[in-house]
């Protein structure tokens, strides 16, 4: 996977909550550390001391400037919203973005920049960036949390590697045999209850045949389902009687 | 897109924090909209009331029972940690639910159901589901925040929809007259410097003429750093006189 190349850069945040929850999703997906830079000093000592505090955040490097915080480095991504466009840099939306990253995460260090609530990363910040990582969002609310950010950026690197599906392809189809004996009791009831009646029956045969087809039982299922119309069956000669 | 068909659903959340931090994701992806049923009362006043909140916020429906909150949807989805796998239902990642849930967001409502921050969706509340989800994570940090998972699963839904590169591929390489009048600067520099001696001039030059080629200049940089090297050039030769 390579994730543990993964370096991510908090710069200036303010939120102790924010640096806790990038922390967070650093835990869920991995990630070989966090750095903040000039992170507002109280804000990081809060959430750093907080009951429960990641361990990730208490290992936490601190460093002066972004120069320092990418310098063993081979790659530096920078985030930022749209509206630094005008910058002559290569911007790539996330999903982009993640094919290039993980291609060098297999082998090198990466630094993923988040700049400060309030003002993202500056065009200082963004100067010390190879290119920018823009994660599209809806132009009525572009902007998103800090912590969800990070999360979504995390969950895009990680998401590929650890992909599957448990029984979704159906057990064993039930047998043909099960599935007419099911149809049968069925029109039996429909017969008796009047919902057919009995000069339709032939048509109402066949339709309820296809439709209890359609139900794609599998064979456990349709065990359980020919119990229960079976003594439905039963149970409504008897009151019937 | 679809996304429109999406309906939200907080089943029994407590903190207002998270009922604003999935209405602020809805903000940034997309979605019809939120529904929370039996939300801790407490929380959901606090959260719709709060200065700033989502529309989508306050907009949110309120329900009685997953039952009511998913009466008009086609597909219901609940998220699961993947403890839940003991119950015989499908389980797909989160990459591969989005799969199926784009497809049928096309045409069909579809409700994706979130539970409480302690203890998730109840048996009660699965039952009401097509299938599972569960964002894969790391074994030793399982759990993730209901805000940040929220993001990253309406994340998933939309980002092949939002893909993009820009200025990645290069300008115009630039021409090899301009490369080569920086290599031949350079080399005189190094030379004067005293870095290239004499007797080893010729392979110092072969050397430097593969080394600018590596740097693969664009026809702009190449102008830019063509006038940098012959003003080094020039006052390096002036204070050499």
């Amino acid at each position: 996977m390579g994730m543990e190349n993964l370096r991510v850069v908090l710069v200036a945040t303010r939120n102790p909550l924010n640096m806790g929850a990038v922390a967070r999703a650093i835990g869920n997906f991995g990630a070989g550390g966090l750095r903040v830079v000039q992170p507002y000093e109280k804000a990081f000592r809060e959430a750093r001391s907080a009951v429960g505090a990641a361990a990730v955040l208490r290992e936490a490097e601190e460093c002066a400037t972004v120069e320092e915080a990418v310098a063993d480095c081979e790659l530096v991504v920078g985030t930022t919203a749209i509206g630094n466009r005008e910058i002559k840099h290569p911007l790539r939306s996330l999903d982009k973005a993640g094919v290039v990253i993980r291609r060098r995460l297999a082998k090198e260090r990466v630094a993923i920049l988040f700049g400060s609530e309030k003002k993202g990363l500056s065009n200082e910040d963004l100067s010390y960036c190879h290119w920018f990582l823009h994660i599209p969002t809806r132009g009525e609310h572009p902007s998103m949390n800090l912590g969800q950010a990070a999360a979504v950026c995390l969950w895009e690197l990680v998401r590929g590697a650890r992909s599957f599906e448990e029984g979704v392809k159906k057990g064993r189809a039930a047998k043909m045999e099960t599935v007419e004996r099911i149809t049968k009791y069925l029109l039996a009831s429909l017969l008796r209850s009047g919902y057919v009646a009995a000069r339709s029956e032939r048509l109402a045969e066949e339709k309820l045949r296809r439709m209890v087809r359609r139900f794609a039982l599998d064979e456990a299922d349709g065990e359980v389902f020919l119990g229960m119309v079976r003594k439905m069956e039963e149970g409504g000669r008897g009151s019937g009687e």
